[in-house]
């Protein structure tokens, strides 16, 4: 048979050749560093037949393939293991019935059926006993039975591998992977691809987790336990992922919206419906606040507000009646005509823009909205404040000509650059969406000048900002090119955060238009854009982004005073009377608690100053100054920190 | 027969004796000014037979009754004149077919089917014999007739008053009422009362306008015409109609609304949801904004936020569902649940309070939130931003201690001063309202000392804070007493601005709960509370009370800068941009308009500042001043300008 090279060479092999063949027939270095092969595009393994005329490429532990490979090894190790440590218990090896076991991200699972439930606490004992197969470095291989033979093997011993094997089409050739001997080893039906040996196992790996799983996913059949694991080529990458495991804990929003009182969800008012309690409030608040100041006093964005439901046939106007009608809610019936919950804000504003005929005078209008829409969520996608069934958007839309597209967005992207310097985003960049017309000209139509024109309005825009951006192809909108912002986390996972889009179709279908210089009617292009996407979401990226650390001007209690006993109680209520009356937001701590659980509690609270009083301070005018995350401590007078204070909020810190 | 007189007298009078009979045998003079009587508390004219027996109290023009006897007859009076119009134009009398002409709030109207249309032209001619017939002073007197002579007598002529002969029930007295004779005169069948002759009638009535009106209101039936016609006691009075009239024309919100670009409604979007438009959001902005520092600034209040639905558990603890179904909109169904459209944010606001264990020292809790709530309103009753289907209430729940009630209402009392001084609103008095345990025990329960206790703190709150207040019984809510705030517009209508509840039954249905000092469960109280009322019938209000002559502090736009000519525009630049440095609302008019035309746009537009510059002005850094309602124009320094603006928002004029 023959195989192809990636340089272009051909090797004359034996039939039924492995690309372990191939390999020792390049030169022994390769054959001795190959872990497996990319035939025809499909991994395989250094064990299975190559089929003739394959063009092949060996793999090596250099390649990102080595991941798949290992973490499907590893799962075959556990069985193995779980399987030992059931025998050393005194069960025979066929009482632990094996399912399946797959690779996933990070690592892999194995869904088990054993004589007795496997316990949290023994995952140590078999990830021991996994380290040991791997250091005992068990030779691999393959063979395939006849399907009877196959299920002879099983029959009366394996009801999972038995139901697996039956359902095969016929045909399917059916494989067995063998790692050591049947002494000390383990066999498994499996599609493969493995690693030829268990010793080139890297030996980052850690069993995680045991969860119940029924088996094929279905609740009437009987449920397996599932036990997790993680692996990784490197031990900088096998620490990252725990760190942020860890990290993600410590930030999950849901987490920290409790414990810092921000929001609740209450099942009474509805899954998906978040109530924002006063502290939540405050931010959000703040949130929109600074972006009213933001658009309205300085990017000239006039705010507008538009009702939450709407009558249907505005949303068949605009479209998304039938096309988005599953992402909708059901329609309310009001003197029998059908209401909606608004999905999106942009049908409303363009019935303001309408409202009043337009002159080229009156663009760029910029029509912005802290506006609220439902999309249908299914409730068990339902997260925190992540996925929500009620969205507040920071939404805006510019109608403008298409002259002004270019200047719109580079002033869009200024915007985007400041606001997120506020709020100590720097990881971000911009992602811009093109349309695929090869592959989806249904979606896309035919390319045209407008699509020509947007494209290279919107790149210029990003050329001339100088900011960082990618482009993709195929997830622009029907009506225009998409530029999203992604943001890297504080945990490296990439997010979208915002989505802004060119728009030179609905409008015409809403029949807008403006008199140009010419005194013509023209349609203007609108861009939807969101600097914050939604509120809730932002809200809960930036929960995460801070784990609730919030900077001095955003945080809903700036300081607690602890006054060191009772009577230090009237020179506590002085400081905060004067601070308060300079719009510092302040609280006593009066509870009959002993002051070091009083600061403890702030802490909790990631109160950022914590104020002690006592006699000496008192004398002083001043206040003892412990602030989070600074060890040292310091005394000064309440002006000065009334001073400082001040500062820091002017200067958003 | 027997007739006692208010003074305990009685009056031996012959059997069918009428008022008249008996005002004359009290004395000459009042039966001179008798004009009609009170009998046993029912209005009888002086020409209507007495029952036996009766108590009798006679009126003359003194009396508040003497308006309805004079609206009566002047609607046949106006009968008798549009006879007179056609028979002119050389119609017979009879020709002229007459429904009915029932007195109604200002005045009367009257029913008419004329041989030829009445036009609106015909309307001074009308009055004018009217007041010839009021001069001539015509004796009016009353008979009666059996039913087969009463149909007789309209029989192939009035088909109207043939048919509600015919609709009266039997032995039921048919009567007729004369004025005049047979040559100059009118008779109609007519259940009165009416006035002894038209001389009596005060000359201070007008025929207002003519409408169509469908018979007995059935659009299957013929189409008649209505002529409405107002009618005072005094000159005064019908002055200061017409003049209520006019302003309430100016003053309308829907007309202002359009003029002033502040709102706009779109068929598209749906009846009673009402778009903002950027001048009047910024308007509300502004409202919202200041009700916020107020109440979290100065009052203490936490603003929350809450979704515009929740499911329909909610409404069945709280007791809106079924109770309140009726004022809810159509159900919502997602996955196969029932959410609502929430008509109000109590229970929304209960939940937060119930999300984490509340303790005496949590109390007064003040819950804010500029709560989007929805109502069923029939479209035919929407009406601008007063009657729509979506308002937002500047809404707050106090949850407290039965202690502290008398308090909190002293400071939502106070606050409402202050905010009523800030936007001239002066004429205002509270009205408490209380239960009707006698005639509505189902809805008041028993009195008990819950009533009491809470009747009584209000009251104290009342007397305390030396405000004008009034009583009503039977107003008050099932859950408690109510206090609303009673407004008498500029045009001297009386309006319900706000309401506020006391709530001490719904916060036991929510299993509301604190621990009180001794460590015992107890159940707040909750004061329900809006300062604005909604934000949207507010901002109505507010538009009428100022006629959209918004103080600059709320204007969207405080100045309009009108350059001379088009070399003065860098100087208007300039101004601007130094105006907008300071937060000034200013727009530059570069229109190719004469200065003249720009000058009176900005006044239609009641923009409070228009600056004219030109060579002058931009030599001395200065600008043309004209105020709106101020006679004078300035030339003033820009600086000065705009410290005197500072000044002006700062003190809210």
């Amino acid at each position: 048979m023959k195989i192809s090279l990636p340089d272009g060479k051909q090797l004359d092999l034996p039939a039924n050749a492995t690309a372990k063949d191939a390999a020792q027939a390049i030169g022994p270095g390769l054959a001795k560093a190959a872990i497996g092969a990319i035939a025809d595009g499909d991994l395989y393994d250094l064990m299975k037949p190559l089929p003739d005329g394959v063009k092949l490429r060996i793999l090596t532990e250099k390649d990102p393939e080595y991941q798949q490979l290992f973490r499907h090894t590893l799962a075959h190790v556990m069985a193995q293991a779980v399987r030992e440590l059931y025998r050393e218990r005194g069960f025979n090896l066929e009482s632990v019935k094996l399912a399946i076991g797959p690779v996933i991200e990070n690592g892999f699972y194995y869904d088990i059926d054993a004589p007795e439930p496997i316990r949290e606490e023994d995952l140590p004992v078999i990830e021991e006993k996994m380290r040991k197969i791997v250091a005992d470095n068990l030779p691999l291989h393959r063979f395939v039975l006849p399907r009877d033979a196959a299920l002879e093997r099983f029959k009366g011993i394996d009801p999972y591998k038995t139901e697996l094997i039956e359902s095969l089409p016929p045909g399917e050739e059916i494989s067995f992977y063998q790692q050591g001997d049947d002494a000390y080893g383990f066999t498994d039906l499996c599609r493969g691809p493995h690693l030829p040996s268990t010793g080139c196992i890297p030996p980052f790996f850690k069993l995680t987790s045991i969860a119940g799983a029924y088996w094929r996913g279905d609740a009437s059949r009987p449920m397996l336990q599932r036990i997790y694991g993680i692996a990784f080529r490197t031990k900088e990458e096998l620490e990252n992922y725990l760190w942020q495991q860890e990290e993600a804990k410590r930030r999950d929003h849901r987490k920290l919206g409790q414990e810092l009182d921000l929001f609740t969800i209450s099942e009474e008012v509805g899954k998906g419906l978040p109530l924002w309690l006063p502290r939540g409030a405050f931010i959000r608040r703040q949130l929109e606040q600074y972006m009213y100041q933001k658009e309205a006093g300085e990017y000239g964005y006039d705010y507008v507000y538009t009702p939450h439901i709407a009558a249907a046939k505005l949303y068949y106007t605009s479209g998304h009646l039938p096309y988005y009608a599953e992402d909708m809610y059901a329609p309310i019936i009001i003197e029998d005509e059908e209401y909606y919950l608004k999905p999106m804000n942009c049908p409303h504003h363009h019935m303001i823009y309408a409202a009043r005929p337009k002159s080229y005078r009156d663009l760029p209008l910029r029509l912005a909205e802290g506006g609220t829409v439902y999309r249908f969520e299914l409730s068990g996608a339902l997260s925190g404040l992540q996925r929500v069934r009620g969205i507040t958007i920071n939404d805006a839309h510019i109608y403008c000509t298409k002259e002004q597209v270019e200047a719109e967005f580079i002033r869009v992207i200024q915007l985007f650059n400041e606001v997120y310097a506020d709020f100590g985003i720097s990881d971000y960049w911009f992602r811009l969406s093109l349309p695929d017309f090869e592959n989806n000209p249904e979606k896309f139509g035919d390319p045209g000048p407008h699509w020509d024109e947007s494209i290279a309005a919107i790149r210029g825009a990003l050329e001339k900002s100088g900011v960082k951006y990618v482009e993709g192809i195929g997830e622009a909108s029907f009506y225009g090119p998409k530029l999203d912002v992604q943001v890297r986390t504080i945990i490296g996972k990439e997010e979208t955060i915002a989505t802004n889009q060119l728009d030179f179709i609905v409008p015409g279908r809403f029949g807008l238009e403006f008199t140009n210089e010419k005194g013509e009617k023209e349609t203007p292009v609108v861009i939807h854009r969101a600097i914050m996407g939604s509120f809730d979401r932002f809200f809960a990226f930036y929960l995460e982004h801070t784990a609730g650390d919030f900077p001095l001007w955003l945080s809903p209690v700036q300081a607690v005073i602890v006054p060191i006993s009772d009577r230090h109680l009237d020179y506590a209520q002085k400081v905060a009377a004067e601070m308060r009356k300079n719009k510092l937001r302040v609280e006593i701590d009066d509870r009959p608690e002993r002051m070091n659980a009083k600061i403890r509690d702030a802490e909790l609270q990631k109160i950022p100053l914590v104020l002690v009083v006592g006699d000496k301070e008192a004398e002083a005018e001043a206040v003892n100054l412990r602030e989070r995350h600074v060890k040292e401590q310091r005394t000064l007078p309440v002006a000065e920190l009334i001073g400082e204070m001040g500062s820091r909020v002017a200067a958003r810190k």
